[in-house]
Order: C-alpha cells, then structure tokens, then sequence
C-alpha cells in the first residue's frame, strides 16, 4: 500500500459482493488491479497525462477511448467496444476498468456485466457525479432513443477509486452540476450536508473535500447495502430525477445531468409541499442560486410528461414519485396528474429567473 | 391448474431464485404469468395457430416478431426490441416472454434482463433443444460477429413452459438436432439417456418423450442449481460445445447448434481418449450415424482455431476443455496443442464418412 493509499478515506458498501470506495488523492499512479487481463475503457477527452498514469500503473491488455460524455451510452458503442474486447481475446478472468464521468463509468459497467457474461469491473471516476452517484450502486447501462437508462444491468464493481486530483482539469461548472447529487443524498439522509455543498471549495485539496465526497458517498452506499436491486429504499435516491431524467431526454441531453437534478429537486420539492410535506424549497432555491445551471428550452408539461411516464419507478398502476415528509425522510408515492401539472408551472416560473443564463454562458460553451 | 398441467412433469431448478419447468402437452392455452404487463417476443416462422394460443392465453402489452433463428440474436435486433418495449411502456412489474427455440428464448432472456435493468422473464420453448439446453439455467445472450454467445447475462426465467405438442410442427432433423444435448446430458451424467435417444420416438406423444426430456432437462437443472454462474461444475454442460461453437462461428451459423455439437461430442471423446481417458469414441460416433447432420465445408485446424481460441472457458492461461474420465466424470483441463491438431485431423476424416450428406439434403433444404 502507497502512503497515498494510506491516507485515503475509505467507504465500505456491503451486501453479496462487498467492496470498497477510495477517496484521497495522488491515487491513479499506484492503482492496482488483481486480474491479469485487463481493458481499459476511458473518455477520449481525458486529459492525455491522466490517461497515461492510468495505463502506465495498468498495462492494459486492450484499450477503448470512448466518445466523450452521454454520447458513449448507446447500444451501437457497446457493440463496437464489446468486440474490440473479443477481437482482443479478452478471457473471462480478465477485468474492464472505466476511467472517466458517469456516462463513461456506466457503459464500461454495462460492458463488463455483458461481456461474456460479465467479468469484473474496476471504476475509476473522475468527475464529482461520478464519485458520489454512478460510482457506487452497482447501476450499469445505456440510454434508448426512448429515453435514459433504460437498459443496463445490475453490476457492483469490485474497486472505486476516487482521486481528487483529477477534478481538477474540469472546469468550475462541472464541480456545480455534480453537488446537485450531493445535495440530493444532504436532502434525503444527512442534513448537514446541505451548507457543507454551498460553502465548500470543491476544488481539489479544498478543505474538507475529501470528508464530504466520502459523506456523500457513504450516504449512497449505506442505501444500497441494504437493497441493491432497488426494491425498496434505493429507489429514494431518484429523488429529483423523475423530471431530471425527462428534461435531459426531451432536450436530447442538451442538459447535463446534474444541473437537471439540480431543477428536478426544487420541483421534486414543490411536490413535496403540494402533497402535505414540510417546505424544504428554500433549500432547493438556495442549491440553484448556488448552482447556476444553463437556461432550460421553453417547455411545457405535454412536453415532459410522456418522458416522466416511462420512468423506472413507473409500475402498472402508473408513474410514483420520491417525495419529502421532511428532510431526512423521503417516501414514493403516487401523484395527480392535476397537481403534476401545477407544481409543473409553479416550478417553471420559479426557475426562469433562478438560472446561470447569462453570466455562465460563457461557462458552458 | 388445468388438467393437462396436472398431468405435467415438473422438474425444479434451486438456487437462489428457484422456478420449475414443466413438461408435458397442451399446456399453451392455458399459460399462466403473474405479471398483469407483458411482452411476448416470439420466432416469426412459428405457426400462426401456436402463437395464436399463446397471445389468447397471455393477452400482451406488445408483441414482437422475431427473425427466426439464429437471426435474432444481434445487438442491432435487440436494441429495435428494447426500443419497442420502452415505446409500449413496458414496466418495471412486467414480464418479457419468449416462445421459440434456443436462439429465440437466448435473445428474449437478455431483453429481459438488460430492460429497465431487469424485468421477470418467462420461457416456453417450441424445440428439443430449447427445452433441454437453453430452457433451463439462466444463461442468455446474444453473439458477435468475432463469436458465439459472447455477450449476454445470467438471468433465470421465473418460470419454464415445455408443451411437447409444439415440436410436431417441426422436420424431423431438428429433432434429431436436439438430440445432441439430451445425447450429451448423457454423457456427463446419465448413461441411461444414451440408448433412449438412439431409440426413442422424439414426435410428439411418442412412447416415454416426456420422461426422457424432463430427465435431459433434469441434468442440467441439478448442475445449475449447485453452479449458476459457471464457477466450477456448470463448464461440464459445454461438453463438445469448444469446437461446436467454433464450427458454428467459422460456417456463419451455417451449422445449426444440436449438429454443431454433434460432432463436438465426438471430437471431445477423441481428446478425452487421447489424454488417458475411456473410449467413448463408439457411443459418439452411434450417435453421428443416427443424427446425420448435413456435411461441413473443408475446415482446416487452421480455420477453427482462433474461435477456439475465444472460447468463454478460456482464461489469460489459455482455452480449457470438458473431457471424460469415462461415461459420468467430466472434468475441465488445458490440452497440449499439437494433440488438439493431431484429434482434429482424426476427427476430420471420421466424420467425413458418418454425415447425412445427401440422403439430407433434402430434409434440410
């Protein structure tokens, strides 16, 4: 073990196949891998030298760079990849390892849980969403022209690796958008997350980064032990995506995915008080104060709604919802339709004027 | 329960999710799946009177027609599949069901498992092999262009549906086809099924068909449920599949799966003999001469190699085998090259002379 290794903070998830989470930094270097065969599947828009580091400690025996971001997440990338993987004779015992965001660690998972029936995924996150959301969870797979994530596979990694130092090449809105799932686990289990988002400095070795990225982890973790394959609880952590999932597949992923939790919060918040729930909308206010997503299309509800319907929460009595009695204790439920639909408008005026627009343009381009 | 599953026989799968197959005749009408929202994927050559049954008895959601065959079992169909479950709204609480033979049911079970990250999935197999190989354990899958069955997932059918009065719509080749895995079932682990496949009248109704396919089936339900996932003993049920995957893959599937493995079976016993193991040499080449598979082009070892060489019980040490002490003790071992060369040239000229080659022609046309 390095001394980089020692000092990390560790979070450990349970259940059939138990693994841990790193946190620290100066991780990637010494990254260790037990099987001897391994892939290596990365965003081709990684910084050159992360990459290097990442193959320089793993000796890939087969290397894909995937196209950037949510593009890699369809089912004609995971052909070509899972063939590279074949071409290159990649064995059963041999290991795929996801070095990127969610979008890149979520198709490596779905990859490994399919390639020849699945062989051991090793992820290795570089963005905050990708620590704190898509890291943990056993959560694979890829989007449908129908809508996101509606294929993939239950797939708990053997190893999570999250080395601060990469954070830092991506810019300031990047930090933004992925606090909106570290909001989201304040929110529903660990109130004192909440002012620790708004007022910490999540650049790299900013003080106590590392103790709140490991908080916001455990939050995740300690659900997910309890019920992996979503049958209860775990579905609380969709809290916010109902509309979030809709507005990044109407928009065609023209919105980030965390900057569209950020917006679903306060609607998911909204709802939340429209149904008899304490009112944590001043919490979700302040997060998209603080956030500044980009400015949503002009949308209406019959825009939405058949995207909220397909949600996976949705059974066949209908869609349900992730709600707040207070903070700390989410429940599902189902909604009207009527009360969708006006907490719809309420939350499209709030956040017209509550966005980046402007002022981060620039930003985002 | 209706009269005819009264009379059926039930053989039940253990392991952590454990279902029962059912086997006997004019079961379809009256088939019964739990789930209110389903979506029944069905081998578009089937007769139009089968698939009537089982759509009246099931009333789905969505139905899809499959290429039959082999066809199906591409990224690209599968992904037109998912699209059309996500556009019927296919929930969570639903169940995908396959009506077909292997390849059918192989493609319906990944659908299944890969939607919304798995939905229940029921199986009602319409061939020999279907219902004694691919019905029970659990494995699906689709194949690339580099192999066979190289992607895919562990995923059990919560239920398993064996009408033998569905196989009367088939030319007697595929049952002979079928034969090979009962044949193999056999060799592994119940000399008894060696001489009631080569005497047995596998139409429909024919004197004891239910009881030798649900001994067949029987096989294989005792392995999987000790060894789902392939850690150990499950890797015996690929006994001769090594070069019958390979014959399928170099010939484009122009070899059908049971044939395949027909002659796999008699080079496995070849290698097994060439190693120190029993002559079973007699029982395999019995049954070549009953089955008569149509005859192969000219393959060299050269050829068949490299898809040999793919095989999913490979590891970064190399392909491994299934090889027989004797009748009823398979084990797994590395074979030194030059023997696995030396066998295939012996293998080469037995089965030159043991094939259908005209005399079925015809049947197969």
């Amino acid at each position: 073990m390095t001394e980089a290794q020692h000092d990390a903070l560790r979070v450990e998830v349970g259940g059939a196949a138990p693994y841990a989470v790193q946190v620290g930094t100066e991780l990637l270097a010494s990254l260790e891998v037990p099987q001897l065969a391994r892939a290596l599947l990365y965003d081709e828009r990684l910084p050159a030298s992360l990459v290097q580091s990442v193959r320089g400690a793993l000796g890939p025996t087969v290397e894909v760079a995937l196209p950037s971001g949510e593009a890699c997440k369809t089912l004609a990338v995971m052909t070509e990849v899972l063939s590279r993987l074949a071409r290159a004779n990649l064995p059963r015992d041999g290991a795929v390892v996801g070095l990127g965001g969610g979008a890149t660690t979520d198709l490596a998972g779905f990859v490994a849980a399919s390639y020849l029936r699945g062989v051991a995924f090793h992820t290795v996150p570089t963005t905050l969403l990708g620590m704190v959301d898509a890291a943990v969870g056993g959560k694979t797979g890829v989007n449908l022209p129908e809508g996101k994530n509606l294929v993939g596979a239950f797939w708990p990694p053997a190893s999570v690796t999250c080395d601060l130092g990469t954070l830092d090449s991506l810019p300031a809105w990047v930090f933004r958008e992925g606090a909106a799932e570290v909001f989201k686990h304040g929110l529903i289990a660990d109130a004192t997350l909440l002012p620790r988002v708004l007022h910490a400095d999540f650049r790299a070795g900013g003080p106590g980064l590392a103790r709140t990225v490991a908080d916001a982890i455990r939050v995740k973790a300690d659900v997910v032990t309890r019920d992996l394959t979503e049958q209860g609880e775990r579905a609380f952590l969709n809290f916010g995506h109902t509309l979030a999932h809709a507005l990044e597949a109407v928009t065609r992923h023209g919105v980030p995915h965390g900057e569209a939790v950020g917006y679903g919060l306060h609607y998911a918040a909204l709802l939340s008080l429209a149904v008899g729930g304490a009112d944590v909308t001043a919490h979700t206010r302040s997060f998209l104060a603080w956030q500044r997503p980009a400015p949503l299309p002009e949308l209406t509800f019959e825009d939405v709604w058949p995207f909220m319907a397909r949600d996976k929460k949705a059974d066949h009595a209908g869609v349900r919802f992730v709600l707040l009695h207070e903070v700390g204790r989410p429940y599902l439920a189902r909604v009207p339709e009527g009360t969708l639909r006006a907490c719809f408008d309420a939350w499209r005026a709030d956040v017209r004027g509550m966005t980046g627009a402007d002022m981060n343009a620039e930003e985002h381009a």
